[in-house]
């Protein structure tokens, strides 16, 4: 038997999961991610978790094809991370030091784009090689797979689905700072502006006039029918499903997979960015299907370990 | 010596190349598309003149590496086109047809993006491996190329930068049958539509006024200091600029080529195009340079060479 590790490094914890080469996960577990001085011990850290979970596994070194790592940041072809605020990086040759302090060969890629790969693995968008993956969490994450890959970039940054402008007269400013992003529109905070700029726009009644707003809140109202929840839906499939439409254009997937913690609301999403999607969609998308995510927060690892497995 | 042929079909000619294959052009000539009874005439030409380009040549077929091809359709991984209204052709497993006749291996490709990869090859792009492309000319073209390699997508329809939606509240119908393509406003004839629009809104004096409108008309005007030929070129600009920079949110290339008939325009289009790029990247993409293509009509000819070389 051979295996490989897929480990996916978070600003909090760092979740690790063993792999045979088959695809089936063996055993998961996780580690704190200790970002204090420029998180120099994260990599130690992981390293030595490999170590103890080998011994305790009773696999051999040589058994091991080698380990994949996403992390939250762009990473090159050559696994160079250029600045990770959430784990305190600078400069990192993540793969290298990896490699140097386990002795395995290492792949390293955006935890984003990870993800991705991990959902058309063995999650949402199983049985297709190229899809866009959007994430829809606090921010908008994504990914783009053609013909089996992640879509990498020059500097590690491409599918940045979340950064794309939809709104060239927003006011207000992203996380990133430039304004009208799709972030600022699909993501759960990003619904919450919707909602309270719909709210305040006039005195119709609604049950989430008598909660505080969340995406969750939202969806759940619009599942109870509640005529301007279904309108602030509206904005957002509008939005998300026009902008899909484009990328698609670029990408000409076969699957569109909906991911975080958004996408719990369930396939009532769909209703909403389908239509528009299909309205505007170049007439080789117009196929296209949607799936939700299945890998939850697992996902990650999953892509991570399919990483190392395409070399 | 080894060999390899590059060949870009088009609707009136056939572009072809005999390729050293260390990229060196050894010749190149052209032969009529015979467009009639579907097309059917058309591979069978091709693998005659190749057959004759041997014989002429000395060249014998153990010293040929493959065959590449561009069409002007959508063309799957397997070689596989569905419809080519330029060419006649219905269904048609090109890649293996042309296999058959000629005993060589081929690949095909899409001929924008076939041209893409000359460009990246031998021409505008050379020394990039992750490029957008946009070719200028009656429409929009463009291929975009992700780690050396052209982006084909699940049809084959990868990389159609024209048909972005860039203006959702447009009145006119593009080409393809939607409404608001960044073709309708970055084309030659967009270009002219701009110029239209713009004169038809006052009389503000313009040496537009005096003559035919074209994008060769609008841009020599530019040249002259025209104060309306300068505003239509910052609207074309502002549009193709800023579309530019949501492709590279996705792609994250290291070059932007421009080509086609409006980029002979030369340099100054880059005077309009990128201040909206550049206003408008995400992080990734502020270091992201412009070039003009260089292989004018050549470049599906070599893209389609570097096709076959890369397999």
């Amino acid at each position: 038997m051979s295996y490989c590790f897929g480990i996916d490094v978070g600003g909090t914890t760092v979740k690790m999961g063993l792999f045979q080469t088959d695809g089936t996960l063996k055993d998961k577990w996780e580690i704190k991610s200790r970002t204090e001085n420029e998180g120099e011990a994260i990599l130690p850290d992981i390293a030595k978790a490999i170590e103890e979970k080998l011994t305790e596994s009773g696999i051999d070194v040589s058994e091991v094809v080698g380990i994949g790592i996403g992390v939250p940041a762009p990473v090159d072809r050559e696994g160079v991370v250029k600045d990770s605020a959430n784990l305190g990086w600078g400069y990192k040759e993540a793969r290298r030091e990896l490699e140097e302090l386990t002795g395995l060969t290492v792949k390293a890629g955006n935890d984003a784009n990870v993800a991705a790969l991990g959902e058309m693995w063995k999650g949402g968008g199983k049985g297709h090689r190229n899809m866009i993956m959007v994430t829809l969490g606090t921010g908008v994450g994504g990914g783009i797979i053609i013909n089996g890959k992640e879509l990498v970039g020059e500097h590690g940054a491409g599918g940045e689905i979340g950064h794309i402008t939809v709104q060239w007269d927003e006011a207000e400013s992203c996380g990133c700072g430039r304004k009208g992003c799709l972030e600022q529109y699909a993501s759960a905070t990003g619904i919450v502006r919707l909602a309270n700029r719909r709210l305040a726009r006039d005195d119709k009644d609604s049950i989430l006039r008598e909660q505080s707003i969340s995406a969750k809140a939202v969806f759940d109202a619009v599942k109870q029918k509640d005529e301007v929840a279904m309108e602030i839906a509206a904005v957002f499939g509008d939005i998300l499903g026009k902008t899909l439409a484009n990328i698609a254009v670029l990408a000409d997937p076969s699957v569109i997979v909906i991911g975080g913690g958004v996408s719990r609301a369930g396939e009532i999403l769909f209703e909403y960015i389908e239509p528009p999607f299909t309205a505007n969609a170049f007439f080789a998308s117009k196929g296209t299907t949607f799936a939700l995510a299945e890998l939850e927060n697992d996902a990650g690892m999953y892509g991570a370990a399919k990483l190392i497995l395409e070399v």
